[in-house]
Parts: structure tokens; C-alpha cells; sequence
């Protein structure tokens, strides 16, 4: 095909029409020499907004958390196999996100390969541990189609990562041809012999069932549905220990989260007899202890499955709604109860109590703040109503780069970033890309100086007391790190808060002033 | 088996013990949960060396410095896919080096899996990319054994990446079984027909013979054999573009890098007639680019293998001396000529200069300066004796990982790491693993701002001008760095030079006091 002017396009240059016209608008990057005809495919592309990100690490978050937020892919660019590699550990978390995200990963010229040069490697074996669409484009004229292929691949249902693997002279040959654009599926409803099941069964387990939940069911509009739900049977609601996207906050139906540690999960469950699962599976623990479960569904329980994360959990939750005849039942919504601002000594409890005092009203929350952060959620729930993301893969690193995400796809709404000073040191780059992009993220790193979780876990595995030595694998001073110098070493401006009284400044100074800013909160 | 006290060891403890029995005595490491049995057997091992990188790309870049100039492998310790997924550019970096690295990457625990819990991925899948040998331990009863294994396998020849997948629950159930400890195979001679054909057609040659190294031909001892050889036959000697580790500086024999611009690597070899391969393969572009050549053997020009990578280098060249009967013959070495100190502005020139004035003897010279380190390789041959290394598999934040592995290798040596400002913000965090250990390295960062190999990659590739919003991902600017904040932010000292007098004030203070340090030299 030619462009306006009647120029042949080349097969880059189809392939960002065909993505533009899919949807996809954002492309996410850290180019090398193998993508420089995508690159200039987009100077003749201006509906294409580019983001550099100084690791790769932070592009693949951030496509995440545009899509948590946007509800459609980004593109990400990257380089290669080690490029691809260095965004592996955040695609991880998009996977277990069900998000969709499309991947543009730069490949040697088709005919270079065979010459082994340094940088070649297997890049559909790297990609296939997280995006289970692969492909290797094979020339202009197709590329395009590949695209298209690859967002709708994306959108699942479930989300999900796909990857296309362009080689460079698929990008630089020319004439191409444009693909027609792809509309996203629509998620499947549940039966309904299953909906009437679970009704039945909730119906009769009265204060004995529950539900639990991840992914659409837990939108403002989900929760109200489950709201009903709970209002009219007795069931009692709980989302997943780490969602991809919560509707939260004053006025809103409360689904508490299911605690991390297995044992705490199976006492609270303890009742239950009916587990109905909504967009996610029976709960698991994250890691194994000797002599403790794997599996959380307490005995004596049955665990129900309404819709599948493949399936669509709001259509499910309306069906459930008018099988139970509670189109009319009104549920419990949370009040807001705001806590005063404290004084004195940082605490993990003084922390949650400034920023449920201070949360601005319609605020992203991204948290990634590990076990400093844990009465903060409880806190916020009775705050400002806003939107909750969670560490969803246990890969850390990604709290940075999924607010830049969430920003990027929210421009009108504040980011605040709860981020583990262990976490946020692994892609601590997606500053800058805040800064250059004048990003409305404030980042409060919980800096406790250590990785505490692993200091409790030695314990809960049955080690015993770590030695000085291995105490020192767990602990990040010797030296301290200066968040506010690496901040502002980036260009995001910043202050270190060691009281209570300082931080609320901090916070309000980020909250009020807009654009990236950082406060260090000492514990 | 049971530990000196008569308590059963575990199968962590086993492994741990095999390891260090086999000579690996270093564990580079970002723990997490499950690994955590690794870790407490490390506390009844204190000949194993246990240093912690805030991110897995700094763990395994370390892996490979220190490999580098040890010879002998660390073993990182990575949590699960992820963990090693964040690894994955430098461990594809030590593959292009060709050194021997120990993965061990913690895995839930075996009955753990089937459960899919959040971090649960296939990490076999994700090593196979990197590392030829690859396996999951299977009980305590044979960790050790796979641990024996795994180092054996590391040393190749040639050296390679060997990863131990092991299971939460292998760690920590006993009792394990120690396993004896292994030597490293030796790589073999090549045979004497393929020495005494090398030897005729270089004796034939004369000045259109020329030898092309890698590996252990670049060992001092090495270069003094090849520099016999030129010195009987005439012909020239270069190394790859890119080394593993290269003698180099006054005194010694000098084998210049192949440019990596393709066509400036073919006029070099213009007129040589037989190209003999020692520890490497025939030269090809890096990158492919439209009409241009990917192989650069010139036309009428054979290339002869003397030695492959996974044969023995140095008992080759010494057999070609003995086949050339020019054991006598005297090589030529380098002279000691150190430029004066320059003045004013920082170039890429004056930086070099600087450099090569202040030289301490035997540093060791990590190269990630890219395009703005150009000038530098020329005049640091005629400067002190030193030990070169490159990034050698194009996947950039190599630099301060690997320098800092060289430094925990050899810590009476300073290492000197030669930074580009975008390479660096890769794995910057190796910046505080120098502070904790208080490595010997002096950081210099070549900040030019900029993608600037892009901007030359961008014309050479023949997509034209970039446009500005094109320009904005090849700059590094809007917000610049301060790579003295960042540095500082880690607890290492620096300073920003904008002179060249500025500049040498910085190396000196470098230099002379010990310890890690930065200077962001400003181009």
C-alpha cells in the first residue's frame, strides 16, 4: 500500500496503522538499532503516542497499569531477546493480571539470523512463559495482519500477553499491506443451570456462603450486584489477596481481601460451608511451609465456581441478582469514617492513617508497599472512593512502572504509589519516565530498610534465626538508601518524612501541587 | 548425611557443602521466599561468600565479571521465573563471554505446582534461552549431585551457563546426601595436521595472513605466542570487536578490536587473503542494515580455524610458535606512551586522554562506554598494563554488574568501569552493592545525554532524519540525570567533571583513595 502522498508504506508502517485503527494508541518503548524502522514507522504516525522508559522493565509495568486502567493493550517496543527478557518479570504480573498487552519485540533481519551475531537469541522461547500468542512475523505484506491477530489475541478473554516478533526486514521492506482493525471479544455469560445452582445454594447457606472475587466483579458496578447479593442471602465478600483493579472506599460495597498468610486466610473462611468463585479460582497460598496447606478452602467447604476469570463475572453477578430475585435488596455500602491525622512516630499504622485522612477523592492506589503496608487497605476502605491495584504475580518491581501505566491512561485522576523501598529499588528508572511525562504519581516509599517479609518468612519456613550474615541478605542499609537524592537524581522532586506530621506535608504537597513527587517515609 | 554435630543435614545444606567442596565459593543473590533454605545453609557455611544485588541483573552481570577473572563460576541464588527472568540480558551477556555461571533458582516447593499459585511460571522454559544445561532436582538425596553436575557443565568448554531449578521442598527436607566435588575439564589442543596447515598458509601469507582472537589467545601469555607469530610470518593481529578479557597496555603484544561499524571492519581486513580463527568464529555485523553485507570475511579471503571457542587458545598458539619453529622470534609490545594531561573541554578525546594519562597499573577495565568510549581503547594500549573487558552480547547494563564482579574477584586490583549514561541506568542499583562491599571501582560515566549509537544507527539504516518527537526516545535528556545524586542515593560518593581538569581530579580522587566512586564526566 502507499501512504497520502502515494509513497509505498513499509511494513512497519502498516502495522502502526493497523494498531492504531485496533485501538492500540500508546507505545510503550526501549528501542535498539532492530527496531528503528518501527521507530520511524511512528514519526508518520502521530495518533501514536511514544513513551520512553530507561528499562525494560518499566515499559512492561507500565503497560499493565494502562491497561488495569484503560481497559485496552498498550504496545510495548522492545529489543530483542534480552529486551524482552529485562520486561519478562512484569509481563509475568500482567499475565496473572488477565490484562491484555501487546508486545513488539525487534528482531535481527530474517536472513542475519543464521550468522549468530551477539545479540541473537531464541525469542519465542523467552516470550512463551508469559504470552501464550507467539508469532515471527515472515514479511511486510502479512505483518500487518500478524497485528491485528496479536491485539485481539490480547483482549482473550481472558487478557492476556501476546507477542509479535518483528525482524528487521520485514519492518524496512516495503510495499506493505494495511489489516483491517479488530474489535475486542466479549466475555461469555455463565449458564444459566449454573447461576440458578449457585442461587439455590447461597439461598439455603444463608451467613455460611461467600463470595469470592477478582477482575470485573470487582468494579464499582460488580460490587454493588454483589452488594445485593449479600444483602439478600447473608453471604459475606471477599475479592482475591491481590486484585488486578478494586472499586474502593466510602460509598462503596466492601469486598474485604482474603489475608496473604494461608493460616490467617483459613480462619477467617472458617464458617464458610459455599465458596462461590467470581473471576478467579479457589484460593491457594502463595508459597509452601513445611506442614502447613497449599490449598485455603477450608473442610467441610465446597467451592462453587459462578464464572470463570475467562467469563464475564458482572453478567454473572446480574443473573445471580435476579435468580435470587434481589433487584431490589440494598446493599451495604462503607461509610466515611476518616481517621484524624496522628502525630509523632512513623508507624505502619500512623502511614495508613495520614493517607486515609489525606486521599483525594477518585484516586488510583497502586500498592506494592509489602508488609509495611498492611493497615492501610483496611483504612482506606472507609476514605475517599478510588481505585485499588495490587502486586499481582509477586514479582516486584512493578508498583513504579504500573502507576506510570495508570497515570498514562488516567491523566484527570492522582496516583498514589505505595512502594516497599526492597521493591521499588528493582525498577526504580520509571521516575524518570514520570518526570519527563509529567505524570500526577506520588510515590510514599515505605523505607523500613529491610526486606521484612523474608525476615518473617525465614521464621514461618521452619529456620529457625537467621545468623548476622544472613541476616545482612535481608537488610538494605549499610549503606541507607537516599530516596529522595535517587528522585531527585531522575528529576521527581521529593522529601524524606520521618514523623507523622511530615508526612501529611509530603503528601499534601504531592497531592496539591500535580506531577511526580516522592515522599520517603522512615519507619 | 549429618553435619559434625550428628544432626541430619538438609538437602540445601548438601548442595551448599558440594559447591564450595567444587571451588564455588561466591553466591550472588536476591533471595526471597523460597529459597529460604538456601539461605539458612549458608549460615553453617561461612567459606560460601554471600553478597546481595537489589536486582537479579546486577546478581548475574556480577556472575560474569567475576567468572571473567577468576575462571571460575559464582553461583547466584534467583527466585523462581521472575528472579530469573530479571537476570536473563547478562546471563545472555556471559553466554556471548563464553565464562562459566551457576544458577541456582529456587522453585515452590514440588506438590506446591500443581496449585498455580501467583508465582508460579516454567522456569526451565525461561533458562533454556541462556543456559545449555538445565535441570529441576528432584529430592535431597540428589541435589548435591545435581549441584557437582551443574559446576562441571559450567566449565564447559567452553565455559557456559548451567542452571539448578530447586524446589522449596528439596531444600528442606533431609537428610540430603554430600556429593563428591569436581574438577573442571580442560578444553582440548587441536590436533597437529589443523596446526601445522595454519602454520604453511601463514608462513605463505606473509602480510596478508592476519589472526583473529578470543578467550585465552587474548591472555598476556597468549599475545606474547601470537606476537612470536607476527613476527615470523608477517602477519597482523586483531581481536573480536568485543572481549571477553583482553591483556592489554604497554609491554604487552597488541591485537586491535575489528571496528564495529561493518564496513570500517572490512577495509581493516582489505588485503589480507587468510583469516586464522583462534577462540572465536569469522567476523559478521553486529546488526543487519539494508544492503550492506552481514558477513565481513572480505571476498578472497579463507578463513582458517586454528582453534574453536571450546578448544584450548593458548596450547594452540603455542603449537603454531613450535610449527613455525619461532620460539625465539621476539614480538612486538607496546611502547609506554601516555598522553599529557588535556585541558577545557571534555570530548570523547579528552576523556580518553585523562584516562590513559592517569592508568593505574593492572586495573581492570570494564568497557560499556559505547560510542562515546571510542578514543579510549587506542590510547589506553600504550598506557599502563591492564585487563580489558567488553559487553559482549550487545544486551546493555553489563558495565557495573560485571564490575563489580571483577572487583570481588580481585580486590587488590582497581577496577575501572566506563559507563554510557543509557547503558547505566540499566542496573545503576550495582552502585550499592560496590557501597556495601566497599568494591575497589571508579565509575566513570560517559553522559552525553543521549541514545546516541540510535540517532547513528537512524541514518545508517536509511530511515532519514529523525523527526523530533523520533529524537525524544534517543534522549536522555528533559529531565537530565544527576548521576552524582543517584550515585550518592546509594551510598557511593562522585562528582561531575566538565573539564578535562575536572575530570582528572575526579580519577585521582578515584583512584588514589579506594573504594567505589563516580564521576559523571558531561560531554
Amino acid at each position: 500500500m502507499t501512504d497520502a502522498g502515494g509513497t509505498p508504506m513499509t511494513g512497519a508502517q502498516c502495522l502502526v496503522r493497523t494498531l492504531i485503527a485496533s485501538g492500540v494508541d500508546l507505545c510503550l518503548t526501549n528501542p535498539g538499532t532492530s527496531e528503528i524502522h518501527f521507530v520511524a514507522a511512528l514519526d508518520s504516525a502521530p495518533e501514536m503516542r511514544a513513551v520512553l522508559g530507561l528499562f525494560e522493565g518499566v515499559v512492561t509495568g507500565a503497560a499493565d497499569g494502562y491497561a488495569r486502567m484503560s481497559g485496552k493493550p498498550a504496545c510495548t517496543l522492545l529489543h530483542l531477546g534480552p529486551g524482552l527478557g529485562n520486561g519478562l518479570a512484569n509481563l509475568h504480573n500482567a499475565r496473572r493480571a488477565r490484562v491484555p498487552v501487546v508486545n513488539i519485540v525487534g528482531e535481527h533481519a530474517t536472513y542475519h539470523r543464521a550468522l549468530d551475531a551477539p545479540l541473537t537469541s531464541d525469542i519465542e522461547t523467552v516470550a512463551r512463559n508469559v504470552s501464550p500468542w507467539v508469532r515471527t512475523s515472515r514479511d511486510a505484506a502479512s505483518v500487518a495482519a500478524d497485528g491485528a491477530e496479536a491485539v485481539a489475541a490480547s483482549y482473550g478473554p481472558p487478557g492476556q500477553v501476546a507477542t509479535l516478533i518483528l525482524p528487521a526486514d520485514v519492518a524496512w521492506e516495503g510495499p506493505g499491506t494495511v489489516a483491517d482493525p479488530i474489535r475486542p471479544r466479549r466475555p461469555a455469560a455463565p449458564d444459566a443451570g449454573r447461576v440458578e445452582d449457585v442461587a439455590r445454594t447461597l439461598h439455603a447457606a444463608g451467613a455460611e456462603g461467600a463470595l469470592l472475587m477478582n477482575g470485573a466483579a470487582l468494579s464499582e458496578e460488580g460490587l454493588v450486584l454483589a452488594g445485593k447479593v449479600a444483602a439478600a442471602t447473608g453471604a459475606r465478600l471477599f475479592s482475591d489477596t491481590f486484585v488486578t483493579r478494586a472499586a474502593r472506599g466510602a460509598g462503596r460495597v466492601t469486598a474485604g481481601a482474603l489475608p496473604y498468610l494461608g493460616e490467617m486466610a483459613l480462619g477467617l473462611l472458617q464458617g464458610t460451608r459455599h465458596l462461590v468463585l467470581v473471576g478467579t479460582r479457589a484460593p491457594v497460598s502463595f508459597f509452601a511451609y513445611p506442614d502447613k496447606p497449599g490449598a485455603l478452602t477450608p473442610e467441610g467447604c465446597a467451592a462453587h465456581t459462578l464464572a470463570e476469570p475467562a467469563e464475564d463475572g458482572l453478567a454473572a453477578l446480574a443473573a445471580l441478582v435476579e435468580a435470587l430475585d434481589a433487584t431490589g435488596a440494598v446493599p451495604v455500602t462503607a461509610p466515611e469514617e476518616r481517621p484524624p491525622l496522628p502525630r509523632g512516630a512513623l508507624t505502619p499504622e500512623t502511614v495508613a492513617q495520614v493517607l486515609a485522612h489525606l486521599l483525594p477523592d477518585q484516586a488510583i492506589v497502586m500498592n506494592e508497599g509489602a508488609t509495611a503496608a498492611r493497615a492501610v487497605p483496611g483504612l482506606l476502605a472507609r476514605s475517599a472512593p478510588h481505585d485499588w491495584l495490587d502486586l499481582t504475580g509477586g514479582a516486584i518491581g512493578q508498583g513504579m512502572p504500573a502507576a506510570t501505566g495508570a497515570a498514562l491512561a488516567c491523566p484527570d485522576r492522582k496516583v498514589i504509589n505505595l512502594e516497599a523501598d526492597g521493591s521499588g529499588m528493582y525498577t526504580l528508572q520509571a521516575l524518570w519516565t514520570q518526570a519527563r511525562e509529567a505524570l500526577d504519581v506520588t510515590t510514599v516509599i515505605f523505607s523500613n530498610r529491610r526486606y521484612a517479609i523474608l525476615e518473617m518468612e525465614y521464621r514461618r519456613v521452619g529456620a529457625g534465626d537467621p545468623s548476622p550474615a544472613t541476616q545482612g541478605l535481608f537488610d538494605l542499609s549499610r549503606p541507607d538508601l537516599d530516596w529522595v537524592g535517587l528522585a531527585r537524581g531522575m528529576g521527581v522532586d521529593g522529601m524524606r518524612a520521618s514523623t507523622a506530621e511530615e508526612l501529611a506535608r509530603g503528601l499534601r504537597r504531592g497531592i496539591e501541587e500535580g506531577g511526580p513527587y516522592l515522599v520517603e517515609a522512615v519507619l
